[in-house]
């Protein structure tokens, strides 16, 4: 990305990497549901158009956030995973479900993770994280 | 929003307000640096392109995250300020560079801001939230 970068700062060059929604809806399918494949991040709720969850899958791979595997039941499908560096985006994450949180009303089904990342921040990424770290271990 | 909403999902509404890097870009201005204008935006080093840069500014007042108010100065400026709203995504800007801070190299004049975040990041939340606070208040 060196030679691409438009500046200096930091948080601009992260930016270029993960930051629009649609590569952010992609890493929350990854880190918060059991979501692993091209076809069910084409499920998502959102309606990703196949050309750009294409696009943003193989950049999100360049980037070395994500990786992708053989799938271990289909070999036309691929698995992706989280890789550690893509895992580290956990706490950006979840300031943006506590943003949404106070802005949105929160669905029933995620209520209770919800309030469990709000009574004990540091704890609720931690258990993710773990969980995660396992998949990659 | 709610007509446009894509799901029900709070991160993807949340994403639709301020999920892209030139919404993204020009909260950090307001947020870690004194640009508060059209101009001051503008002359980033990013170089956001006019007709993006008025886009974005139009959709974030809309959205309750951002203010335009008269320039003391001039009467063909506006300023730009954080409301509570915007001010409320501190935490998510601060995680950003602390994952930053791990995948890149942090420019000297920056260092010192960074390791105040890393030493006591709740303290950091609360200096820098209390500065934008005051502009509102």
């Amino acid at each position: 990305m060196k030679s691409k970068k438009r500046s200096e700062c930091p948080l601009s060059c992260s930016l270029d990497l993960w930051g629009d929604k649609w590569s952010l809806l992609i890493i929350r399918d990854l880190m918060f549901s059991t979501k692993n494949t091209y076809g069910d991040f084409l499920k998502s709720a959102e309606g990703i158009a196949t050309n750009i969850l294409a696009s943003r899958l193989q950049s999100l791979e360049e980037s070395n956030l994500i990786e992708k595997l053989m799938h271990p039941e289909s070999k036309v499908k691929g698995l992706y995973r989280l890789t550690q560096k893509g895992i580290d985006l956990l706490p950006i994450l979840v300031e943006m479900y506590l943003w949404s949180d106070k802005y949105f009303t929160m669905p029933d089904d995620l209520k209770a993770t919800i309030e469990a990342g709000k009574k004990d921040k540091d704890g609720f990424i931690k258990l993710i994280s773990e969980r995660l770290k396992n998949k990659i271990a």
